[in-house]
């Protein structure tokens, strides 16, 4: 059995919690010999910033560059709002999905059967809503320069972010969107503001084109952002595969996470590119953040950390029978009632995060 | 009685039909001796493009700086979709909107009792649901430069577009929404993405600093768009007045208006700033598009258009009395079962554009 580097980076507010019992399923794993894996764990974030004076030592990129895979789970806090905008704990996220090239953010907007009631929406809008969100990562207004602030001579100030797109970035999403389409409904849907932004023309122009090359057998549709967001309310079941910018991405992931009722649930992947042995980097963090709030008493939900594990097994491992063997255990583990608070309905039966990792290991 | 001169743009698809029951409620106004009106019509969007070759003619921007308000309708549809960027039927409203300083975008999202069981979301979620989207519509991404696409050396493409905000222009959107509020429930809810962005860095600072100078009687709150967005979802009521930029101001405000399920309910206000006459430009227009797919077949709700001409009355000519019997008449229609068919529930008698113009007069 290979034995997998996974470099564990828990962060700040519930992340540390809901890592441990991510520890305690690969220790399970391990045990019933179905997937092996070496453990290293370092700060990213408030954590590093306490310790580091930044969000991401040096040493600590070295680590997640020679790992086979990155498990993280949440940075930020109000503990570190009043530092520099170039050290706040995100910026050690950026970095890491920069450096590394996670181009391709994969945000699964499932709902869960046991938990359609759960959902803000209509039961029948909900039920059986399975989404992949394909979100570009590395470019845009994330990333573009200039992005300053100037103060001007009578002493305001000016800030200015660039959002910059070349073809090479958005045919390499929109390969990752085609592809996973594929093995899915075979339908994508691609989202962007071409009638007011020059990358949202040329975002059109190359899907439209990477469609016509590669993938005439996929259906592609587009839309533009704005009515993106209000038919992710109306009829969410319409959209399959979604690909999108990076900023559109955070904005239309974030409500269609919440569309399902599910938003503990929901784990996501950041891929590199395929190198030439075959393997790709690769981070995997749970859509949710780092809830401060009821950080350190046992009441974050621990699935959607547990279910990027289950990603990680899938995207980097391809180990798609184990991928499939942790996502049924959570399944088995919700059917069996267990409930965190973020996703409780009547007749269930509460449980804390470690209660939800032991449910999902019983069920292993 | 003084009588106020009105540029009614009709634009494309359903503009036009919605734009003709406005004219006949304009009749009615002026009949029943509670506002006086001379109306001017002239082209915009796709119809404008189709004369003019441009979406928006130099003596149609004459017409609008000179005119009291504009209503206008919507703009584009698939027949212009091949037409270049710069002269793409949404250019001609971007360009009202920048020339005349129209910063301030006011979009309700309010859930009209007869209509809370026609959204997505639970009624309990929307019912009573009022919130005042205030977006800075003549700033950010929508105008800044660079915004362009060159060509690379190889041939591939490069597109940049450029979100610029200066300490001016955030400053005198927050002053709007904090008037607002103090209006209302006296909460304002401010939305960016100042972990990412450092035009939401400077956005935080110049509305934390107004609030703290001028309105320390209104409760602030900073939100982060994309929580925002998820917020939207999951309890819309915990907003009032929500202030955010043109980018995210146009997604946010569409997923919200999507919640309150009468889409073809809703109007908007775009202001200027007060001049030393004590008049400001202003143009009004209904958040739904131009619904190609319907145009032409009296099925189009026009309510979204006359709430437009109240909204009119209210914010550009002081006559809040006339504006309360107008929305009096459409909320009066509505209670008398006329319905259009985007709006239709059980029990309803389904009417069209015309019937329910009509509705709308017998009300008054
Ligand atoms: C924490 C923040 C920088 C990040 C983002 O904006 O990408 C988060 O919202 C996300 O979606 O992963
Ligand atoms: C038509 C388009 C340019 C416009 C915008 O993006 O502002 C529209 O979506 C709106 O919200 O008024």
């Amino acid at each position: 059995m290979t034995t997998y580097k996974l470099l564990l980076l828990p962060g700040d507010g519930i992340g540390p919690e809901v890592m441990a019992q991510v520890e305690r399923v690969v220790g399970a794993l391990r045990e019933l010999g179905i997937a092996s894996f070496e453990t290293e764990t370092d700060l990213v974030g408030g954590a590093a910033i306490d310790v580091h004076g930044k969000p991401l030592a040096d040493e600590t990129l070295a680590r997640a560059d020679a790992a086979d895979a990155i498990l993280l789970g949440a940075v930020g806090g109000p503990k570190w709002n009043g530092v520099a905008y170039e050290i706040r704990p995100e910026a050690g996220l950026l970095r890491l999905r920069k450096d590394l090239g996670l181009f391709a953010n994969l945000r699964p907007a499932i709902c869960y059967p046991a938990l359609a009631d759960a959902s803000a929406l209509k039961r029948d809008l909900v039920e059986g809503l399975d989404i992949m969100i394909v979100r570009e990562l590395t470019g845009g207004v994330y990333f573009g320069e200039p992005k300053e602030i100037t103060v001007l001579e009578d002493g305001s100030k000016r800030a200015i972010d660039t959002q910059v797109y070349t073809t090479g970035e958005i045919e390499r999403i929109a390969h990752v969107a085609f592809d996973l389409a594929r093995k899915r409904s075979g339908r994508v849907a691609s989202a962007e503001k071409h009638n007011v932004m020059k990358s949202g023309v040329l975002w059109k122009e190359v899907v439209t084109k990477v469609h016509a090359e590669h993938y005439t057998d996929v259906e592609l549709e587009h839309v533009l952002a704005d009515n993106c967001a209000m038919q992710l309310v109306r009829r969410p079941k319409q959209f399959d595969v979604l690909v999108t910018d990076n900023l559109f991405g955070d904005i239309l992931s974030d409500a269609a996470a919440m569309l399902t009722g599910s938003l503990g649930m929901l784990p996501s992947a950041s891929l590199g590119a395929v190198d030439a042995r075959g393997t790709r980097k690769a981070l995997y963090e749970p859509v949710h953040g780092s809830a401060p709030d009821i950080a350190g008493q046992d009441l974050a939900n621990p699935l959607a950390m547990i279910g990027s594990l289950a990603m990680c097994l899938r995207y980097s491992f391809g180990l798609g029978e184990a991928a499939d063997l942790l996502d049924g255990a959570i399944t088995d583990a919700l059917a069996g009632g267990a409930r965190t608070r973020d996703i409780v309905g009547p007749g269930a039966k509460v449980v804390g995060t470690a209660g939800m990792g032991e449910a999902v290991i019983t069920a292993l």
